[in-house]
């Protein structure tokens, strides 16, 4: 993970935000190539999503359109969506050292003092941060998660003080027993809009997008051609004010979302819910992910969102769970809680008029009663949430391939499809006729490809740069290339080389991109 | 006006942000129709300033690279550009009713109450909002804005109370004498980041996507193959809590920016200055916008910010300034004080050492020191800076067009590449054997242009809807496809049906997008 860490800071993938100040813990700014790569992820998933959406199980497509909703809305979106009530994680501080310790994180812990039921782990975040743990909170954990969970390295947990609390050392500063008891401490970061003071409302950055998709369902069933069954996506930034942001851009403050919400009747959202996992998982493999190192999971009932009847996450095997795995996206069965929410809220009628239902129950001959009954519902949502920028994080680790042979030791062994250049083009020596050549070609293949012009160093300096930031092709403009109008192509995962007409460079790379 | 923001609403552009709870004024969505149209423009940004850049004066290619910068940043940064002492506006408010007005707007006013030496306009925001202004203060305006200025409907202002202070009547509850005198009102919004409440920070959410590439300007010179001179481009939101949203998305607290900051010699700036305001107004040119709707306006020294040697506004003949002209992009020659006040507060250093001119100097055979002296040196910065969300404003306004003849009434008449939707498809009836045609022909051309299938209503219908929201073609499948594997193209701007072989439309659309 450091590798990837330090790859990505010295090649311009991702920087600290203000670094030069010092840095802002959990913030990150994407540079040249982070911004390439985050874009060609964001532009396969708008393009798999709601240009050329999947086709339905009846085989037939689906009706998908997008959305971008502001980051700031009204503050009642929140009360109704339950953030502001409930969008929480138990936090622990520090009394000594003032630290603040993210006391949750369900997959290896839950409270951090003893409840007289069990006691309680404590250690933060993941799961090779676990410091110890009661024997009978052991049990618990291996129960709920099967045979297959890894409980290495966590101790059985002993020390009790007076009052039946555990005297945990705080990570941070060593001492004991100077932890408080877990508080809850709300995720959302809140400002304050408008302009009279006295007037001006509190208002929240949003913690995600699809709360924006649920306020404009009814003005999307009003103003577009849609019926249900249907989705609305879009991509945007989130803001969560996590208590410890940590494994790099995986848990950040600032982050970006891709997120769909699919708007069914409810006796199809099981329907829906099997076919989006499938859907999703399909995705992520079209990335270039392993499978291998993809997974499965059902949340089990006590890990539910208040708003879920149902979720899925779709995990990835990263560097820092391994052998174990991490959240990447999450399906969840949202039932019909967050239109209901949102219409007690706002005093809107925000239910479904399906007139397909009613004609089809007039023809079963169903009572006019029925048919009144049945043919208006709120809709039920399945949602498929995964992150930007934590699938950039998911290609990053998916490519690092070391290589010992090569003067680089290592590529990045992107799909082509999402490398960030796709072609580099240089001129052997940076004289003799060939950097016209070379930026002729140039200007002709960037039209197309992304693409880099580089004359500086020595050809094996510009080929092992190019590995490390994951080129699946340099062109080589060399003495030959005047004499016969040829160039080299060289292959990034072969490192092999063969001559192209210059002519023919384009067609080349159109049928391997 | 209003008709473009009904139809905004009515057929899925934009909406008002939460509308469901009564809005949250100044923050919009954008719905079906209006990411995509932003997309569209974003996307063609990008190309022509990132992925293509232009060729520069001496007709090699520029060095582009491209960022995308978090939105909270250190707080620093904001002291640094001087966005914490000075990014404020005078206001006013009403002790009567509490209302909160903007009292700068330096094309129309400067202050409200009379200072002695002029008395001064009540009114805000626009010109036509000018309610009066001293006779003295009238011909300084006149005399600061050239003859060309329109002060039509201004009244010479006259009731003064005792202390010599404006009896400015308040705007909003009618009320005489019951204005404050202005005070700053700083337009960024704050939140505060960090678990820990005693050490949390207070942050902003930035006001400008600028900041953002001056703070990675040492991190993209030291791990990028750019030199001095070269660009920096992001596109990305930005936050101001201004006292007065207003005009629709024109001046919205929550919009979206696409801004280039070019690096170069200082002696070499006034060039560059030149160069990118010739780009620059080609690139609005090349998104269909007529020449007679744009215009050039140098800001006189006043209005220059506090940061800008020279600012240059491209104008746009917006439905709300017209006959008038409204910003629509800002090129600055911000010289080095971005980067020399972000090196006195960081205490890094932003110079840069030039490599090729130590090269010349030497060649020129100048002294040692004078080499040492003029090769080290704080780059200029050139930045061209323009809304995306006020780009979608100006293509929906250049767009509408008002047409009897049509059963619409109007359409809109984007640039075919800009359209949301390339190509509607229609089965002329929803029976015998066309709607398979229809979807067959669907599938193929979404993977090459923004499609919609539509199978509902009468087709005049279909086609009226078309030309509401502005798409070039519509094809439609009728019974003589059937027979002769033909189908209609109807062109938006002719009204006029051609019939294409169905394997020719694909190729057909190509020629014209």
């Amino acid at each position: 993970m450091e590798q990837i860490v330090s790859l990505c800071k010295r090649r311009g993938f991702i920087y600290p935000a203000s670094e030069i100040y010092g840095g802002l813990n959990g913030f990150w700014d994407y540079g040249p190539l982070g911004v390439l790569l985050k874009n060609n992820i964001r532009d396969w998933w708008w393009r798999e999503m709601v240009l050329c959406p999947p086709a339905g199980p009846d085989g037939h497509p689906i009706e998908m359109v997008g959305l971008d909703s502001a980051i700031i809305q009204n503050p009642k979106t929140w009360v109704a969506s339950g953030h502001v009530g409930g969008f929480a994680d138990p936090k622990v501080d520090c009394k000594a050292c003032k630290s603040r310790f993210r006391a949750d994180h369900l997959k290896v812990m839950e409270l951090i003092f003893i409840d007289g039921e069990h006691a309680l782990i404590y250690g933060e975040g993941e799961p090779n941060e676990v410091l110890a743990a009661s024997a009978k909170y052991i049990a618990k954990l291996e129960k709920a998660h099967g045979q297959g969970y890894t409980l290495s390295g966590v101790q059985p947990f002993t020390h009790l003080n007076a009052e039946g609390r555990a005297k945990v050392v705080c990570p941070e500063c060593g001492q004991v027993g100077t932890l408080t008891e877990p508080r809850q401490f709300n995720l959302m970061f809140e400002s304050r809009a408008g302009a009279v003071e006295e007037e001006s409302s509190k208002v929240y950055l949003r913690p995600e997008t699809a709360q924006g998709i649920f306020l404009e369902f009814k003005n999307i069933i009003d103003t577009t051609r849609v019926k249900i069954p249907f989705g609305v996506a879009q991509v945007g930034k989130s803001f969560r004010n996590e208590v410890t942001p940590r494994n790099f851009i995986y848990r950040s403050r600032e982050f970006e979302q891709m997120e769909m919400e699919w708007f069914c009747h409810p006796d199809e959202a099981l329907k829906w819910y099997e076919f989006w996992k499938a859907k999703r998982m399909e995705w992520w493999r079209s990335l270039g992910v392993a499978d291998s190192n993809l997974r499965l999971r059902d949340h089990v009932k006590e890990e539910l969102s208040h708003y879920s009847k149902m979720t899925v996450d779709i995990e990835y095997k990263y560097p820092f769970t391994a052998p174990d795995f991490g959240e990447l996206e999450g399906i969840a069965h949202r039932g019909s809680f967050d239109l209901t929410q949102h219409q007690e809220h706002s005093g809107q009628k925000l239910d479904y008029f399906d007139q397909e239902l009613q004609l089809k129950l007039k023809e079963q001959g169903a009572s006019p009663e029925d048919i009144k009954a049945k043919s208006r519902y709120v809709p039920n949502v399945i949602e498929p949430a995964s992150g930007l920028t934590r699938a950039v994080l998911v290609l990053l680790c998916e490519a690092f391939t070391p290589d010992e042979a090569r003067p680089s030791k290592m590529f990045l062994k992107f799909k082509p499809q999402f490398a960030p250049i796709k072609v580099g083009i240089f001129p052997l020596v940076n004289k003799d006729g060939m950097p016209e050549v070379a930026e002729k070609l140039y200007l002709d293949l960037r039209t197309q490809f992304t693409s880099e012009y580089d004359a500086k160093q020595s050809i094996g300096k510009r080929y092992a740069r190019m590995d490390e930031i994951g080129t699946p092709f340099c062109v080589t403009i060399d003495g030959q290339t005047l004499q016969d109008q040829t160039v080299t192509v060289r292959d990034r995962d072969a490192m092999t080389q063969v001559r192209v007409g210059v002519e023919q460079v384009a067609g080349f790379l159109r049928e391997r991109l």
